[in-house]
């Protein structure tokens, strides 16, 4: 078991990483004075396979879980599943001091923080990430959010969890494509904040891509540290949490892109980190960036050549990014663990760089 | 002009009070870096009245004010038109850099800044209250809030504003009925917290009832002062701001009980108030507080001998509060300006005071 502590003044948290420990939750919620239910929201498959060891566990603490279900993935991040959730809170008079506890992937996790952070102006939040990506990344750091019609995470709050609880055996069930879209996460961790992972990943993936749960625990954990990390320095997204976005800019945007909607979160990032390490080669970094990336992602099992939207809708859906403004910000790296802001790229630059990928 | 410091750490800001201070808004509120549009949320009315001179000091600013109008009241405090406003938001491309800004009453403040708390996860709020009720109470201390079908405020968040600009020429326009409401709040400042200000109103509350800009500014001040003591020592509502519900726990239920919605929030309060001296004399503190209570409130334009409801239901109404959890909580006076919490009030006292109050 990993334990990893998010020090964040007047609310640090665990993250407590290991096999099993969902049936142990009870060892691991921190006191919630006041608690007589814990609100459980997961979609349905996650719900068969977990809800019952977490409700056994709560149960232990003399906490009555009760369990409100929503649909799978990025559906349930809408303001309809939301004022459903807070109306079902109110039906059953939930109490503030009752904690929310989001069961699932990512998408559970923003939802359910949303709910946590907003209900009677706050409850205790628990998450208990079952995924890869929501393990590594999205479970940690306290963002919450729904989509707009208009765009992915347009509202939302910033809530701490009390306590993060990543189940190892789950995820031995992702299917092969929720575990890849995690692993490009991982890779951009090893990338830009731990090159001592990069080394190791280039060396032999073998152990990770096998789900060996040990090898997994570890990558976690040190997914989890370096995440921790920076949102400990940059709680509210001002600065150093930046780095977190590498990738990002151009996933997002072909994430926005309808034609781009098939796309996994992970595999939009793998092209967006294809395109970062050209940029970075591009500004100051080193040349061998994006081959030793596009090596890298393969060896993950990611696609990083499939065909790309013309560069004309990738440059306007960059426009409705949260961190547009005035022009278009990257991360890039001058070297691998070396990472920066890069704040006025030319739109020329990146349309030469979306051309040599492929874009029309 | 009155200026009034909210000392919250990493976050504090001036509530700043006097005749024309909306039309020099632009001198009040603070660097907005990266803001080049302000959307402000008021209703028709509020907006006829104050959106231009608004408009005209923020372009001073070189910041562009769009008007965003929703109902008048409590009918704006909906997930529905909450909705509308983030989509609104959404479609304009508004950035996290732009302020919201809320112009009028309680109802509009609170929704304003759940709008600003929640869109792209946070973006500057300015408040420009414009009743009474909202410069002494509701706009200062970052509480925000939508009602749902099941309750008022039941989803909300803490959010503090960067500015609060307290016009006291928009008093002079008030109807009487919401100027009195106010009344009732400033009446539980001086009871709880400020007995120069009891002493004051007791001896002569003319000036104050003629709506004399000074004393209106000094009565606004005073009161702000008030709150910014009780909001800076607890930002999250756990202890000293406790005190701010004095009152407000038989006033909510009556608000909560369908037959009291033609009550104002000022005449439910008031009704709780003098409930609460009853109780305040029934456990220590002074004998002659009810009878103080009513001839202040009386004098201040206030009824408090109206019909209520059943005491049964009023019971019922209090396990839906907040702040109800295993029991009823009140906020007593041991002695005017000397408020405490009491814990375990039991509900035979409770139905005794309501009985004598002329509760069936």
């Amino acid at each position: 078991m990993e334990r990893v502590t998010v020090p964040i003044p007047g609310r640090s948290y665990d993250v407590v990483i290991g096999q099993d420990v969902l049936g142990r939750a009870d060892a691991f919620v921190p006191d919630l004075p006041g608690a007589t239910r814990a609100f459980v929201i997961a979609d349905r498959t996650v719900a068969d396979a977990w809800f019952v060891p977490l409700c056994d566990a709560l149960a232990r603490r003399a906490v009555h879980a009760v369990l409100l279900t929503v649909p799978a993935g990025e559906a349930a991040k809408t303001l309809d599943v939301y004022r459903t959730l807070v109306h079902q809170l109110a039906t059953q008079e939930a109490h503030r001091d009752d904690p929310v506890v989001a069961l699932g992937g990512g998408s559970t996790g923003d939802l359910g923080g949303f709910v946590a952070s907003t209900y009677m102006r706050g409850t205790p939040f628990v998450q208990v990430p079952t995924t890869l990506t929501a393990q590594v990344d999205a479970a940690i750091g306290g963002k919450t959010a729904v989509n707009l019609p208009e765009g992915k995470n347009l509202v939302g709050t910033f809530h701490q969890p009390v306590v993060v609880i990543s189940e190892i055996g789950a995820l031995a069930t992702l299917s092969d494509r929720e575990f890849r879209s995690g692993l490009a996460e991982v890779a951009k961790y090893a990338l830009t904040l731990d090159v001592d992972l990069l080394d190791e990943l280039e060396r032999d993936p073998g152990p990770v891509l096998a789900r060996e749960p040990d090898a997994l625990e570890r990558l976690v954990g040190r997914c989890a540290r370096a995440k921790a990390g920076c949102v400990s320095e940059d709680e509210r997204d001002a600065g150093k949490r930046m780095v977190l976005n590498y990738g990002h800019t151009l996933g997002h945007a072909l994430e926005r892109i309808d034609a781009f909607a098939g796309r996994s979160h992970g595999e939009a990032i793998a092209v967006g980190m294809v395109f970062a390490a050209r940029l970075s080669a591009a500004l100051s970094g080193p040349a061998d960036l994006p081959a030793r990336t596009t090596r890298l992602l393969s060896s993950l099992g990611l696609e990083t050549d499939g065909p790309l939207p013309s560069a004309d809708e990738i440059v306007r859906a960059f426009a409705l990014d949260k961190k547009f403004h005035r022009g278009i910000r990257f991360v890039v790296l001058r070297d691998v663990g070396r990472p920066e802001v890069a704040d006025r790229v030319g739109e020329a630059e990146i349309r030469r760089i979306l051309h040599e990928m492929g874009a029309t």
